[in-house]
């Protein structure tokens, strides 16, 4: 089962070219994750509060398409382990009313503790679980 | 000679983790790009007027550091012609204090026209003169 | 019957104070209006599109209470003309969990076309039926 | 004296009806509040740090004119003392080329602790000297 989050274009996400703003993807593609994490019972906000950051180290992004004022879409997400401290989020950006896939994504994150340094928290094994 | 544009970020694009915000690096990106094509007389918000617009189809970027509230900072820019077609911009954000890489980047972008295809205006040859 | 928005907070709408920044209240308070817009058939994005722009004069927030991360809330809007030419939002942001009033606002908008000038397009009298 | 901070519009900050968004004013005003606190010696991020929030409780904004694609402006900043644990900011945008006013407002705001109580630290008083 692939993990999904439901969202429509808003239209202050949209610049003046009409179309959603290329940064906005991250944050869609970040709330997705976060979401995730959430069903998979990892606190995102909570961790920030302990200063242990989940942080993103490498993005990779190919745009196919414009989401558009009102679009209705979804962003799924899978996560695997790349290695003992890194892991990747494969994500689509895919727009409902006709299945197009507007955006995939590889999204590369560690654990970092408050000085820094890599640490992988056990809550954060539970997302390969 | 690389172009380069000056920033200092500002609290409101810090996150929850006292960090600024994956998204906002594309921000930087983007302006920086859009102050490097107005420097070589192109205009990217009067092209998208004409309904020419220049649209990003790929990045990559690795995440070195984290710029943090008050930090000053640089992007640098540097294009290069892919294909009749495509455009490659490299960009580098450096912190000022200690000329430490933050991030790089590969963005690559097209021109298309108002039906969304393929189209290189005669402005955006400037790019690479 | 008073029109409502539901939204869930997502954590890029956080600052380093780990609440919703203040300017993201205007991005809900916009959005919802838009939504409102749509329900009476109006649509933001084509006027726009047309040079028809809806512009706001005026805003006065006040803001009660912090919204944070994974909160959910909905946005309310009531419309009232003010005069010919300007229209009125009242607009409420609310906690779910315990119906908190976290924001309340007043948002004065007008119309104006391609010259600046105000103009009451006949769709937007749909607001006030 | 009246402090100011200078600006030129990013066009990301720009939607679609090609002119500055609303809610990114919000941004200019807080970033150039946080500029004048820095030069009055009061870091808003260290503040956070130890859990004392500065935060707003009202906002007041009269939007004159829309700043546009790659104009240049200032936002100007006043302090006032209200009462012993409110302030108030007034603060102007005005655009260079013509020092056109586009906005005016008046964001009043408190201190608060870790529990969200009225709390004025000492260091805010810097404000008013």
């Amino acid at each position: 089962m692939t993990f999904k989050v439901d969202f429509k274009v808003r239209d202050y996400e949209c610049d003046l070219q009409g179309i959603v703003n290329n940064s906005v993807y991250f944050n869609y593609l970040e709330h997705a994750r976060h979401e995730f994490l959430a069903y998979k019972d990892i606190d995102f906000a909570a961790l920030a509060e302990q200063k242990i950051n989940l942080v993103v180290i490498r993005s990779e992004m190919n745009y196919k398409d414009s989401l558009r004022p009102g679009d209705e879409f979804y962003v799924e997400v899978e996560a695997q382990k790349e290695s003992k401290l890194r892991f990747a989020f494969y994500q689509k950006v895919i727009r409902k009313h006709d299945q197009k896939l507007m955006l995939d994504a590889v999204v590369t994150g560690t654990s970092v503790n408050e000085r820094g340094r890599p640490f992988l928290h056990q809550e954060i094994e539970r997302l390969f679980s």
